[in-house]
Order: structure tokens, then C-alpha cells, then sequence
């Protein structure tokens, strides 16, 4: 999922090297300690979420603990007697950052949860050197001392002849390690649904997916087989938590970072990927553009619970200073090694842009929107010639499987407006990139597919469909889609209504939108609200597909909502802290949250008492469903509440 | 659309019973000119919009005169020559106040748009007190004068045996002036697609709804008789800029105000309505409880160019001390009449709520959420008797039919939660709804229906088709509904997906949702967040019914992003201030706004370029589909290209 132009433009800017490169010298006057020494973590990222406990589930061996987060909920005080409430457990991308136990040091990395795994598969090995002419050059050049990362790690690689994707384990019918964790993960220990309450659980409506009630590990192993889902699972990212993207399973979200292009940077880098998976990006693209984008990446790699993404030609483009006409095949295939040996999780690779559907966008309102679709459209203008990123798509496949690099398969030609929604050069392109995976497939490489962009909301389900057709239900991923142009500065929102729906529909993987799209540089806030309105986006999907366990927080938060117990609802929501500082600003403190609202406070309507005295009386009779006996209870209740002074409103 | 019980309770907090009265203290202290001669009107709500001009269109005779806001747009400076772009015409809700020419004075009130209209049709006539017993009552009390509306105004009231309402004339093939303001104020002056530019106009998908290319008088009167769409136009209310709500029409958004008590709040309540109309509120609900909610509501539709709805049941719970086994169909009658002749325009009457439905929510999770519903189940459990406003029904329409108040038939049953969408008490009530519909349709009287609430993405339709089948294509007006529970904080958000959907399927009106929703109360940073989330929903359904000319902001929005025209895309977006402040966070002001992309800096891709550049060659052939064309076109323009310097990057 590459940047719109648009984002780009900013960073090119004259204004802006000036200003970078002004903080640059202003650092380096302070301090030019190397980064191995000095990097430290954001603070406010290793803060544990509140009355939250990271545990860890272990699978059928030691070193398969699956970390979630387990809310703890106050009692029920209710009007008829008190009961407590389950703990809820969710889903968690922060890594060890919201452990309290773990020790965190940024210039370490994080521990190797995935080393031994990959090791005792005994199908890869360690190389001497990097592979990569520039990732040696960056290795050894005695001026970028201060940036490299402080270990001299030596990459991993296929034995010769070998494939060390998932995709070719499993449909070798090896249930790896990876897919047994992940198993434990999507579940979310929604075992008991029972003692979440007596909300009713909908059904769900998949609209053709295929979701079990339990994820077993085989159900992951065939899943991968089959190349309905993908678990992005670099060998040289062994840190990672596996993950998977697929349709039959919980949506996902995936944040962009990347956009500073000094020295200076790279500890921001950092800090916006640790911002990012804290408030749940399951992916995170490095979209770094400008110097140093190796060393940045290395330390984001290195630091990253959560696979990363990236778009080498953006990094190719750089090296030949952003002369797309000099792009080779030579210079990408360089950059393709250089970042698989860093440990990119997957590639977004533009392979569908070919050179008849460049006029295709002829009589489009916005032309190419896509950076990576229109660095390749200006190399196939200018040669004449098929994309090189086409032609080479086998040579592609044979790096991606020597390090399990999964393909996120570029839409260059999406539509970057309402009105180029669902058109030619889109469809062209698709067509293509399920000839793609198909080769992919051929060569047991992980792959999913990029998807819009802009578009009204009764064409999203046609991009699917297509999707699902063309693609042979390969995992898709789309941008948002935005399902209108005209509220820049909202566009968190206009596309969170398409998101939402596209992963209702099937879409496995949503790339967020940050209000600043189409604008600004986004800052911690924007980073922020986009990934809590994707995760809005993806979890209303997953309610829409009836994925199982999915409404026990739902329950959860309205039963605590409904009982008055407000510090249950906080926590159990995806942002406590927006929700106790909105419900602060209103309310005191301290008293207010704690205290049961029926003893709060002066005359008021206690929902909850009327619907447990109606409560009361269903319960009391075996006939619930009989017409007359509910008009009997009720004329029974009547007395009873006239009796009792006719009051559901309290007097403190 | 009443309020959510769980809002409500803030109010009734002695915290804030404290809060206010210490406000009303110190306000008092200051100052204690009567409103009268005091009130003063928001400064942002009479701030014109950027490069817009209030245009007014006129009907067939000079007093139709409908107002809509022109954007215009600056040239096209492009490569290959310029052009000039056409003014944008929208829909503007804001009144009178944005028109830089009106005088503007909340004292006196809004001029009288439809005083000669009503008066002409020779079926009303001016009484010489108010009829209700209270409205007497507070217009006499001396201890209240500081407070009233300075003019002395008498109610208007149809003649014995007359009906007044719209939808009688409708029925009686009567195009009102009402109905003709509406037909043009609906087409948005959209005569010309094609000075708008080369984008393509999607069909759109109605699913079933019937959508005229143009709105003529006619068709807005056989919808009104149908019933199918309302107008809400109290006749003690000539003072708004009429409106229309159906599913034939654009989709519209409410916005809630109204939750103060005391005095010093009139002026507060007033802002809040002239900023909500400012930024697109098709109407208004003033939810006011407390102390002197008539004499603001005076004030508030005095000044109100838009319909005004109210919840009547609070206002006479208010009459009995909160105590609503007190509430009788006296009381609550004369509240009826005393807010018809002050002018509301429509009524949430929650007469749905029958007395066999209340053990239905027995086994919710959530219970009763609605204020209304809560107050009518209560009334029902204290008296074991069904509801007064069930069995009153007919005697209600007869008061509604004389002053053209609409009905909103309140959703007192909707769901709270998830848990609880779609179940047996919801469409019990929702079969009433329907039932009682059609009654009112036999007294011509228009009418409308809520609905909810919380409904997972998947179990949204089926309320729209359920209300469609059983209220005969009466408008369907709903909260949200909210598509997910676990993200308090975020509610504009979670409500947005599910609005925008359920507005594609057919949803007339939409009542927003604001962050703060389920926490605290909005401020007015909150009620424009809530106001724009819903401006989206809404254009995001017009688009996907494709309602004629609705694509057009999008395009020309899309246009000037696409060139790079930052200020046309600010004055388009519908936030300006947002648009343009996050857009100089990250760029400096005038120089990056004004100048061509091309023209403002260093390397970097130029998509308006290649664009133009595969454009050209479209245009020069005959045989633009011919694949064979277009390859030879591109070694054409590959040839062009490197001779020309190989580069679409530009330096300056």
C-alpha cells in the first residue's frame, strides 16, 4: 500500500529539507552520541492500558506464548444482589512495550520469539555477508556509524533449492509453529461464551466466507495452503508475533509510517511504530522516503512485534535520484535483497501497471494517484517497453520464497477519486494481478492484493466480488475506500464507512486513513485517531461476519454501560483514555464512576431498576411466552409498584 | 429523537443543578437586562464561508425565493493552457445569517418567509390568546418577563373543520409554495454536468427508491400524498426555509440541542442552533428539561430558519415533577397545543410503546435506552393500562392537523446495544409504528419514523426494509445506528457507518451522533464534529442512490485537488477552516496555496503531467480503443518523452 502522491509531494519540498535538515544540526550540536547508545523508548508507549494484565497462552510447546490483554471488570451491584464479572480478553499488537515485566531497550531489539522455529526447520542458513551491493555499501561505510543499529546481525537465507515460505510448509501439510500461534491468537480465549452475560450473540452474516467456530491450527495450516490468508513472516524477522491476514479470519488494520528522511528521525521512526501498535496497527509500512531510509528501517525491523511492509521502488527510486527512466531491473533487484535481508515482512511491488493500461487513465478525473503506480508509468512511457517489475515477476518470486517475503500486489492504477471509481484502468490492472498471484501461487509465495481507493458506497461490493473472483480469494487489502471527495480533513471518517463495509464484504487486511490525508504530515494525534477508526472499521466488520467471540466485548462494555459501571466501560473500550477524559470533562471525578448510579444522585429514571423488576416477573413464571400471563404479571407488578410508593425514581 | 437515557442523567445531577445555578448567579450579578433588549447573536455564526456568495433562486412568483451557497473556484493554469472553472452551487441550511446583506437581530426574530403563503390560503386565523392553559400561564407571569420573546405574538390556528397540513393540500392536488421552494431547493441549480469536467457521473443504485432527474413541484407534491416524504412546517412557524424529508429527496441530518435549564442558557441554546445549521443541520430537536424550556424554545424558533422538533413527554414530565405515573393525557395534551402555537414542526411521540411490548425487553441486555420509552413504560407499569398516547392517538391527530405539526413516531423500544438490535420488542413496536402511520395518513397528517440505535452492520438492512413494508414508505429517521459498541469516545464514528448504509438503503433523515455521546455533553467543538460526520454519511448515501447532481461537489473538488488548486479544495470540502488550518500545519501559507504544483519546487513526480501527456495522445487519434493505436501512440510518446528530456520531474 504505497502513499498517494499527493503525501509525497510534501516531502520533496525544499522547505522542508531545510527545516529537517535545521532539527539535524541542532541535534548534532547537542548531541552526537551514536543512536546504539542513546536510542530510548517513547514513554508513553510502555505504559501499561489500565487495570489490564499481559498474559500469555501457551501452546502444545514452551516457547509458543501467545500474548493478549486481559481487562479485569469491577462487581455488579445490582438492585437484586451482586455477581462478578469475567474478565475480557482481547487481542494485542502493542508486543512486550505494555509489559510491565519485560525489560525494554530499543538498542537491544526485541527478544527472537520465531529463532529457534526457524532454525529447527534447519532449511535456511546464515549468511556470511549481506547479499545486497548496497546494504554492504551502507554496512561499511564508516560515516553512518552513528546510525547503524548496534548489532552486526548476519542475515538468513534459504539453503539452495530450498522455499521457506509458509505457504510452502503448509501445503507440504506441516503445521508450523507460526500457524499454532496464531491459532491460540484469533481466538481470543472465547471459550465460554456464557459468562459474558445474557446478550444475545448474532449470527453473523459472512456472505460466503468460511469461519469456523474454533481456529485450529490445521484450519490455519490449510487456510495458508490454500493462499486464502497470508502470514507475513520474514525469516531475518524473527521478533515478530505472527499474524495472519485472510478473510476467514479477524480483520486487520495496518498503519503507515516512514516519512522523515534525516538523521534525526530515526528515533521518531521508531516511536511511531511503538505508537501505532500500541493502539493496535497489526502492520505497519515503513514508507520512508530520503537518506538513511536503510539504517531507519533496520531499527524499525528490529524493534517491530508486528511484520513490516514496505515498497522497495520507493527506495530504488532514491538511488537513482528519483529518475524513474533509470530505474533497472538490476537496481530493484539489489533493493529487493537489501530489505529481504533486513527482514520487510512483505513487499507491495506495482507488478500490475503495465504498459497498455497507462491510457486507460486517459480520461480520468485524477489521472494515477498511486506514487509506486506512477513511477512505473513514466519508466514504461519512456522506454516504451513492458514494466520491468512484469516481465521479471518469476526472478521476484525467486527472492520473495529464499526469505518468505510475502507479495502485497500493488493497485497503481487505483482510483483517486469518485468519479474513477470501478473503471477500466482499475479492472485492467486487477485482471492482471490475479494472473500474479497465480504465478505467485505457482511458486508457493504469499500473496495478497491491493485494493482502493475512492469509491461510492454501491460500488465497493463489486471491487470485491471482483477481487474474490479474479484473485481466487487471495487476501485483499484495501485503502479505506473513501466514500466521498468532499470532507478533506475528515477522510479518517469517509473512509472508515467504506473500510468497514469492504471488510464486511471479505477484504482481510484495511490500510488506515488519517484525518490529514490529502493535507499534512499527520502528527501522533492523527496517527492516533486513524488507527482507532480503522479498528472501529475492522471490528464492526467482524461483528457483520460473525466471527466468533467477536461481541463478547461488545456485551462486555454495554453490560458495564448499562450497570453504571464506568470504569468497566472505560477500560474495555478501545481508546480509556479518550473515554475518561470526554466523561471527566462532564462529571467529577472519583465519586461519579465509582459509585452504582441508582445511590448517585437526585430524582431520575433507573433503567436498569424497570428492566429488572420486568425481568423479575419473566423469570417467575414457566408461561414466558403466553400473551395473558405477561398481561397478569403485569397487572401484578402495577400493585406491587403502586405499593411500594410508585416510585422507579430514587430520592438520595 | 429523544434523548438516550444514560444523557439525560447528567442533568438531573445536583452537581449540575449546583453548576448552573452558580453560572445563573454570576450572570445575574453582571447583568440583568432583559433578553429582549440583550441578546446578541454568535459572531461564528454570521462569519460568510469562504469565496461563497448567498444566491437566492426565484420561483414562479418573487416571494419564492430560495437561498443556496456559490462556491467559486479559481482558474485552471495547466500545461497545456488555462481554463476557467465553474461556481459550485450547494445546499445551505445556515438561514439568513450567513448572508452578509441581512440584518441581523435575534431580538426581532427571522423575517417571515411563509407568513403571506399561509395567510393566503384563507384556512387558518389568529387567535386571540394562546390556548394552552401553560403557554397562558408563562406569557402572564411577571417573574418571567426578562426572559420572554419581545413580541406579544398570537398563534395561528386552522379555522374549525380545516386541515392545514401539507400533506391535506398534497392530497387535494394543491402545489403549495412550500412544495415548489423545496423542488427547487432540492436540484442545487445542477442543470449543467458538463461545465463540470470529464469525470464520470455514476448511475448510482436506488435499490428501489425512484429518484426523478428533476425535482419538479409536482413530484414533491404526489410524495407528500403519498406520504412518502414530509415537510415540516408548523404554520406558527413561517419563519423557516422549507424542507423537505423522503426517500426521493436528499438524505437530511438532525442535530440535538437543548440540555440546559436556567435562564442564562437561552442565548447558549440560540448559538447552538445557528451553529448547527451553519455547518448542515437540516433540523433541529431542542431536547430541553428543566426551568423555562418554553420561553427557549420561543427563542429558539423565533430565530430557527429550519424545522424544529421536540420530544413533548419531557416537557410535561417537567409539569408533574419528574413523576410519570402522574403524567395524563391532559397534561400532556396542553402541552401538544402549547408547543404547536409556539411552532414546532414536528413532535417524537412515542405512542409505540404499548403496554404488552414492555416484558419484550425482559431478556435485553440493555433494556429500555429511550428517555420516552422509559417514561411511557413506567406510566404503563405504574397504572397497568395501556398507553395514553396509544389510545389518544386520534385525539392527537386532531390537534396536529390543525397547526401541521408532523409526526415522529418515536422508537421508544430501539435497541442499546448489539446485543439487543432486531429483537422482539424493537419490531413489535416497529409493527404499532406502522399501524399508527396509517391513522395518521387518514387524517392527512405527515409522518415519519424512528428508528435505531445499535444494529451490527449485517442487520441493517432489515430494518430498513422492515420499516419500507411496514409503514408503507413513511420517511424512516434514525439514530446511527451504531455499528459496534466498544468504542465510547468514537460514537460519530461507530454511528457513521452505520448511518451512511442505512441511508444508502433508504433512510430519509439522519439524527447525528456526537463524540461524546454515552460520556458527556457536546461542546461546541463536538456538535460541529458530530455535524460534519453526518454531512458525510448523508453525501455518501446521496451518492450511492445517485441523486441527480450530487457527484458534482465531488468533482470539481477531486478537479482542483488533481491541480493542485488548494484553496478551490478547502472552499469545496465541507470544512473549510479544517481543511485549509491542517494543510498550513504542514505547508506555509500563501505561496504553496496559490502557485501550480509544477511551478513550486524540486524533483518530484508530477501526475497532473503524465496525465496530460497519455491525455493528448487520446485526443489526437480517431482510434482511441484500438489497442493497437494506443501502443503505437505510446512509443509515439515514449520517443516525445526522451527527447524532451526523459523527465517528468521537474526543477525549478
Amino acid at each position: 500500500m504505497d502513499s498517494p502522491v499527493t503525501s509525497r509531494i510534501r516531502f520533496s519540498l525544499p522547505f522542508w529539507r531545510e527545516k529537517f535538515l535545521e532539527v539535524l544540526y541542532m541535534s548534532a550540536v547537542v548531541d552526537d552520541t551514536p543512536l546504539s547508545q542513546s536510542a530510548t523508548v517513547d514513554k508513553e508507549a510502555v505504559q501499561p492500558f489500565p487495570r489490564s494484565e499481559k498474559i500469555y497462552i501457551e501452546g502444545t510447546r514452551p516457547d509458543i506464548k501467545v500474548p493478549m490483554r486481559q481487562i479485569s471488570q469491577t462487581d455488579t451491584a445490582g438492585l437484586t444482589g451482586s455477581h462478578s464479572n469475567p474478565n475480557v480478553t482481547v487481542y494485542d499488537t502493542s508486543g512486550i512495550y505494555t509489559d510491565p515485566t519485560a525489560k525494554i531497550d530499543l538498542r537491544e531489539g526485541l527478544p527472537s520469539i520465531r529463532g529457534a522455529w526457524i532454525e529447527e526447520r534447519n532449511d535456511t542458513e546464515v549468511l556470511g555477508d549481506l547479499t545486497s551491493v548496497y546494504g554492504r555499501l551502507r554496512a561499511n561505510d564508516p560515516q553512518l556509524a552513528h546510525l547503524h543499529f548496534k548489532k552486526n546481525r548476519r542475515p538468513r537465507k534459504a539453503k539452495p533449492g530450498k522455499n521457506v515460505s509458509q505457504m510452502h510448509y503448509a501445503r507440504a501439510g506441516i503445521v508450523t509453529p507460526e500457524m499454532e500461534y496464531i491459532a491460540i491468537r484469533e481466538n481470543q480465549r472465547a471459550v465460554n461464551f456464557e459468562e459474558y452475560g445474557h446478550g444475545r450473540i448474532h449470527e453473523g452474516d459472512s456472505l460466503g466466507a468460511s469461519i469456523p467456530e474454533t481456529i485450529t491450527p490445521e484450519f490455519v495450516r490449510q487456510e495458508v495452503a490454500m493462499g486464502r490468508a497470508i502470514i507475513p513472516a520474514n525469516i531475518n524477522h524473527p521478533e515478530i508475533e505472527p499474524m495472519i491476514i485472510g478473510r476467514n479470519f479477524l480483520v486487520k488494520i495496518n498503519a503507515n509510517i516512514g516519512n522523515s528522511a534525516v538523521t534525526s528521525s530515526i528515533e521518531e521512526e521508531v516511536e511511531k511504530m511503538t505508537w501505532s501498535t500500541r493502539w493496535g496497527g497489526d502492520t505497519i509500512m515503513d514508507l520512508s522516503t530520503g537518506k538513511n531510509i536503510h539504517e531507519t528501517r533496520e531499527w524499525i525491523i528490529r524493534n517491530s512485534p508486528v511484520p513490516i511492509g514496505t515498497v522497495p521502488i520507493y527506495q530504488a527510486l532514491e538511488k537513482v535520484d528519483g529518475a524513474a527512466e533509470e530505474l533497472t531491473w538490476q537496481i530493484f533487484r539489489d533493493t529487493l535483497i537489501e530489505q529481504a535481508e533486513q527482514g520487510v515482512d512483505y513487499f507491495t511491488i506495482h507488478a500490475g501497471v503495465r504498459l497498455p493500461y497507462v491510457p486507460l487513465a486517459a480520461s480520468r478525473m485524477t489521472g494515477i494517484v498511486s506514487r509506486g503506480g506512477s513511477i512505473m508509468a513514466k519508466w514504461c512511457l519512456a522506454h516504451h517497453r513492458e514494466s520491468f517489475l512484469y516481465e521479471h515477476f518469476e526472478d521476484i518470486c525467486e527472492i520473495m520464497k529464499a526469505y518468505d517475503v510475502s507479495f502485497s500486489l500493488g493497485d497503481g492504477l487505483r482510483p483517486g477519486s469518485i468519479a474513477d471509481a470501478n473503471d477500466a484502468a482499475q479492472f485492467a490492472e486487477l485482471e492482471t494481478l490475479g494472473e500474479l498471484t497465480k504465478v505467485a501461487w505457482q511458486h508457493d509465495i504469499q500473496t495478497m492484493i491491493e485494493g482502493p481507493g475512492h469509491v461510492p458506497m454501491h460500488l465497493i461490493k463489486e471491487n470485491m466480488d471482483k477481487q474474490i473472483d479474479v484473485c481466487g480469494e487471495a487476501p485483499f487489502y484495501t485503502l479505506g475506500p473513501l466514500t466521498t471527495d468532499i470532507a478533506p480533513g475528515y477522510d479518517h471518517i469517509t473512509s472508515a464507512i467504506g473500510a468497514a463495509m469492504i471488510g464486511w464484504y471479505g477484504t482481510a487486511m484495511l490500510c488506515y486513513v488519517t484525518p490529514k490525508e490529502h493535507l499534512g504530515l499527520p502528527d501522533k494525534d492523527d496517527v492516533k485517531e486513524g488507527i482507532i477508526t480503522y479498528k472501529i472499521a475492522a471490528h464492526a466488520a467482524d461483528l457483520a461476519k460473525g466471527h466468533p467471540g467477536s461481541q463478547l466485548r461488545d456485551n462486555a462494555l454495554s453490560k458495564a454501560r448499562f450497570e453504571f459501571r464506568w470504569e468497566d466501560q472505560f477500560d474495555l473500550s478501545l481508546d480509556p483514555d479518550r473515554a475518561r477524559d470526554f466523561h471527566d470533562q462532564t462529571l467529577p471525578k472519583e465519586g461519579h464512576k465509582s459509585a452504582h448510579f441508582c445511590s448517585m444522585c437526585g430524582p431520575k429514571f433507573c433503567s436498569m431498576k424497570i428492566s429488572q423488576e420486568v425481568r423479575d416477573y419473566a423469570d417467575s413464571t414457566d408461561e414466558k411466552h403466553s400473551q395473558a400471563t405477561l398481561e397478569r404479571g403485569m397487572e401484578e407488578k402495577a400493585k406491587e409498584f403502586r405499593e411500594r410508593g410508585g416510585s422507579i425514581y430514587h430520592e438520595t
